[in-house]
């Protein structure tokens, strides 16, 4: 066969997501389907049956992931799976996870159509609560699959009402037989909006995922004295925000040293204790440090500490101050596998789609598989970069190109057996 | 006489100050007499009865304004004034304000002592409501006396819980019948801890009070592009904290192009969304501006607005965003009167006492009263430039000759008639 014969409908695609999208759907166009709700639940129940329709067969594990499994001509191979998640965020989109989903389920109709069988054996999974916003942490389902967290504990997890995953699971009909992990995965692909404005602003269709960033949390605190804004002069001040803002500078252009895929953020900064007339005595601020490579983000993390010590003595322009640093969180970088990431390069590059090669800059399910699992990821624009938003929007082109390159880099993998 | 026979008696002012500073004492050591409040009528019933007991004719005005009038040789002459207020803030200090009115009473009181008459009548105030903790607008009596706000406005000002200013007047006993102002001044003088760290910094006694600084408040608004931390690249982004920090520092650090007097703080600062993992979108601030002449004000107010100008175009080092300035509240700069100052500057060098001369940051009565009639203030030190707090301290010592430098400007200004 040509390959190119083979496409998928990206009508019916559009269709589903919008479908699923109308599950707990918002005022404002976009969807509320908080993990295991019963919104979760009812878009569970559609999803699985839309994949029993596609001739899959559905199983589900202890911690509520979906399986639906597509037979392969040689049973002993391990799958080649697909997927992402379809709870969302409280103000969350259509596409942020869904899309990921219903193009697999695209890919499992297509070959359906053509009655295609593969080698190694297809699968789509459904990943349990990967937003985090009711019960943390986010990415739970791929979490215990891959061994990160153990299956009791998450189980144990409670949302803010003190109700625990585990009765949720049952309550909803999710609480399933397999133990976790039940099986072995050969490769797992995932696609998924770019959530960031890089695609849309370079006008590419295709971002070919190279790995995920390691990332690293930080709360700094900066202690300098509290004093009425009137009657102190400036040379006996000790400025508290001042101080800060060299630090804040600093971490930003740091950033920018590592170009382009370092990324610094300064999201939180408090100021104590916040009055027009009393200079700071206290701010604390929080540092977000990314980048691919490992022994770059370590010496980000050690730039930002000679930076904080500067500051803190006064060689720096600031006025002496106590600065100290507690690191919050961190997770490692992430390479996707170079031979998965070359066949989504080689799908969109032949199908002539404008790609380039990109980063993830947020956590997916991929990040997590992709510690036991080859893994790659493809990425399609959304519109203005935007994501966990209600807004969130992605063009029928795009989200038609992306299952387009999935089903090519599956079936790349999986090997057509026959049609 | 000779003038240093004359001296006031430091233990009887310390066990003054020491006694008034037990109503509503705190756990800590300070003093919570909110205007108004029971305790503040408790405290003008004391210090009321110690003005009677002084030889003073004690008066009240509609807004409760109170008078300790001592009559003098001639009785045309405008009284020779001093006075403060004894509200204190929340969690106020036993020093702020009190000690004006105390170093007034024990002026009077050594008066008695020695039998000496003025030939200009002298009068001890205190004023209502300087704080402003309680009801807004502070320097609300002094305010009303010298025709800034209207007696009726004034009355009717409620507090947090919708009571008026005119119902506790009542209620306390300090509805007075005097109407406001019921007469002129012949001079103002205000004795008053710094409330900052320059006196005990240059280890001098006395602060000549040349003014007080003019003052303009403004919120600084800056709209940037609120994104998610991990996926959007730096040169993507608009970050509305990074732009706020350049002109943060610019504000500070313009205030030292007009050292010694001028200053500037950045006392809040708040920023949105505030998530470790997103690029703020917005940032308010405001900006406390103050310098003693009015040109140089302007000058700075014009600075700060070209300043965020070019950092929202862009120009600056700062990302394009939005900048939008809105003016909250401003004080012109009061000269306090010549003649008056150099008096007080007499008394501190013919008892030896080490001065300078300094600006008042922050608001006083004397302010108010200033735009009226010649008026003057001595400052002392107070520990470690600390008020507004209940840690607040001044050492005896400087109360005392802080209480004599008054009593000699107060007479030097009445002219003794006899003793």
């Amino acid at each position: 066969m040509n390959k190119h014969d083979l496409n998928i409908q990206p009508e019916r695609l559009w269709q589903s997501l919008m479908s699923l999208g109308e599950i707990g759907e918002t005022q404002k166009g976009g969807s509320c389907r908080l993990a295991l709700s019963s919104e979760d639940g009812k878009a569970r129940d559609l999803v699985s049956q839309w994949m029993r329709d596609a001739g899959l067969t559905v199983t589900v594990d202890q911690i509520g992931n979906i399986f639906g499994r597509r037979p392969g001509t040689n049973p002993d191979l391990p799958p080649v799976a697909t997927g992402s998640h379809i709870d969302t965020q409280p103000t969350g989109g259509k596409f942020d996870g869904c899309y990921g989903v219903m193009a697999g389920l695209e890919v499992m109709r297509t070959l359906q159509d053509h009655n295609i069988q593969t080698e190694a054996p297809l699968e789509l999974i459904i990943w349990t609560n990967e937003e985090g916003a009711r019960f943390v942490p986010t990415m739970m389902g791929s979490g215990v699959f891959c061994d990160l967290f153990s299956l009791e504990d998450m189980l144990n997890t409670t949302d803010r009402d003190g109700i625990r995953v585990g009765d949720e699971l049952k309550r909803i009909g999710y609480d399933g037989d397999l133990p976790v992990p039940s099986h072995e995965l050969g490769a797992y692909i995932e696609a998924h909006i770019e959530q960031g404005p890089i695609l849309e602003q370079n006008k590419n269709t295709i971002g070919v995922v190279s790995g995920s960033l390691g990332l690293r949390w930080f709360e700094i605190t900066v202690k300098g004295m509290e004093a009425h804004a009137g009657p102190t002069p400036m040379k006996l001040r000790r400025d508290a925000l001042y101080a800060a803002t060299f630090i804040v500078q600093q971490v930003i252009q740091m950033a920018k040293d590592y170009h382009p895929i370092g990324r610094c953020t300064v999201g939180i900064l408090d100021v104590h204790p916040s009055s027009p007339n009393v200079i700071p005595g206290e701010v604390r601020f929080t540092v977000d440090i990314r980048h691919l490579e490992a022994h770059l983000v370590d010496e980000m993390e050690a730039r930002l500490r000679k930076m904080c010590d500067e500051v803190a003595q006064g060689n720096g322009p600031g006025y002496p101050t106590e600065i100290s640093i507690k690191p919050l969180q961190a997770f490692p970088p992430t390479a996707f596998d170079q031979q998965l990431v070359a066949s989504v390069e080689k799908s969109a590059q032949s199908r002539a789609y404008p790609h380039e090669t990109i980063v993830s800059g947020a956590g997916h399910d991929a990040v997590y598989v992709a510690r036991k699992y080859p893994t790659a990821m493809i990425f399609i624009p959304c519109k203005d970069g935007i994501s966990h938003n209600e807004t969130e929007y992605a063009y029928p082109e795009d989200v038609a190109a992306g299952a387009n390159v999935l089903l090519d880099t599956m079936l790349a993998q999986a090997k057509i057996s026959s049609r």
